[in-house]
């Protein structure tokens, strides 16, 4: 199954499933839960119903978990991003965050703030969380995934680089793009094999299976839920291919007008136009 | 004046200032906001009474912000700090972010967790955000701050060594301790010469003057509120002085049965125990 969450068109905001160009508008059914996570937590994704149907284009899509908790964030995951970066190996993954309030939906502007010119793209999976915990076992790990979706983790390279930790380029308004949909795990199928790609205007910038990761999804859960308590709803990004833009000679910056747009198989295509902030 | 959350003796949470041995309850009038961080979003810090007089030692105090929006770091703060970490000298402050779930009050105890027994002391000044905004000017910054904290920025340092990010060292539960109280500005007076002293079973372990920070306050504000907009009740740690414990020889690590007090003159004594994890 594949669920959003969304503004209907007199404003109020609901979640659904997918099916096609209709949404079945699965917070307007008596009693639902309030949004999306709400109804991660109450594990009632796979049971809820509704009589209620919109057509997609009716409706405005939202961040596909427009408010969790967490957001963690791997950094240098695949071994061609780690070497185009410079980075050492490391023995455990490297883990930065962002606040909620820089995620968008599909199909709206990633914004190139007024402060940088050094705009990046990184395609990537998002994990969402199901079942929380904390200390989780690497072998009960993805029994705790709600879902999945395309994570673009637009980054403004040089506030990136100020200094060692890298918040300030991954936290500004309007960088963090997540959808379209959540796949859950059954319909996402076996992800090994399948690719993370990145279009900038129609070119691929970054294309890469999920198996070339340096640490697997499992890893990355056990890992960080052994600092932090992983909740329903949490994201995890889990790292980016080689590619991006800044490691191009010459760079490749993200401006306004462009388009990008992260693919991953079974997971959908997030598309963006990039713009200047007003 | 000073500002504390609270736990009733029933069970119920509520806020409000601190006279000595006494509370008056601002939660207990009518109407009243539903914590600290609602009174300072309401702007109602200096005008909000309440008949309800409890006695300090009848509650239970909580974080004095139980729940920021963010909680931003700055790391290597401290000319003393930046060389004894061995960091080259950087143009802009060093940001990494903790989750809200991390804090500790003022008595608890700062958690030492199973994973780790390298677990350090970072005694801070702790700014509270009154007015919020996205770049804000530094000549305007000060006057966005609703009071000040003491905060221990606890560290569990191999795990923030295990890459370049902070983020897993900073995040474990039960690792930031942030309180007594909140006092506001005028209270405070000029920082200035004021010290941050860092007591670990009575020794002092840190001690140096606010006016020794690399990036004073209104550079910290203006500098993060120009890449995430800021927003009442959010929370900025300083950054901390040296003799952190991990760069002494040999290591000074917290365990079991230590109590470590942070004191900044008119912000107050935050003290807490250490207890491992149960």
């Amino acid at each position: 199954m594949a669920f959003v969450s969304f503004r209907r068109a007199d404003g109020s905001t609901s979640f659904g499933t997918l099916d096609g160009d209709w949404i079945v508008d699965l917070g307007a059914a008596p009693g639902a839960p309030v949004d999306l996570k709400a109804a991660i937590t109450a594990g009632a994704l796979a049971t809820l119903t509704s009589d209620t149907h919109l057509a997609l284009a009716k409706v405005t899509l939202l961040p596909v978990l427009p408010n969790p908790g967490k957001i963690l964030c791997v950094g240098h995951n695949y071994e061609s991003h780690r070497q185009e970066t410079g980075r050492a190996k490391v023995d455990h993954p490297s883990i930065f965050t962002r606040f909620a309030d820089t995620l968008i939906a599909h199909g709206q502007p990633i914004i190139r703030p007024k402060a940088s010119t050094d705009l990046d793209f990184e395609g990537e999976l998002a994990i969402v969380i199901g079942t929380g915990g904390r200390a989780i076992a690497e072998a009960d790990a993805l029994s705790h995934i709600a879902g999945f979706a395309c994570f673009n983790d637009a980054s403004v390279r040089d506030w990136q680089w100020h200094t060692s930790q890298f918040a300030p380029g991954k936290n500004f308004p309007g960088t963090g793009a997540l959808g379209p949909q959540l796949v859950t795990p059954d319909e996402a199928g076996d992800l090994a094999d399948v690719h993370v790609v990145t279009m900038l205007n129609g070119d691929v910038v970054q294309d890469q299976p999920i198996s070339d990761m340096i640490f697997p999804l499992a890893k990355i859960i056990a890992y960080t839920s052994a600092f932090t308590p992983l909740a329903p709803g949490d994201v995890i990004a889990t790292g980016t291919p080689g590619g991006v833009g800044a490691k191009r000679t010459p760079p490749l910056w993200m401006k306004a007008g462009d388009i990008v747009e992260v693919t991953i198989g079974p997971i959908g295509t997030l598309t963006n136009p990039v713009a200047d902030e007003p």
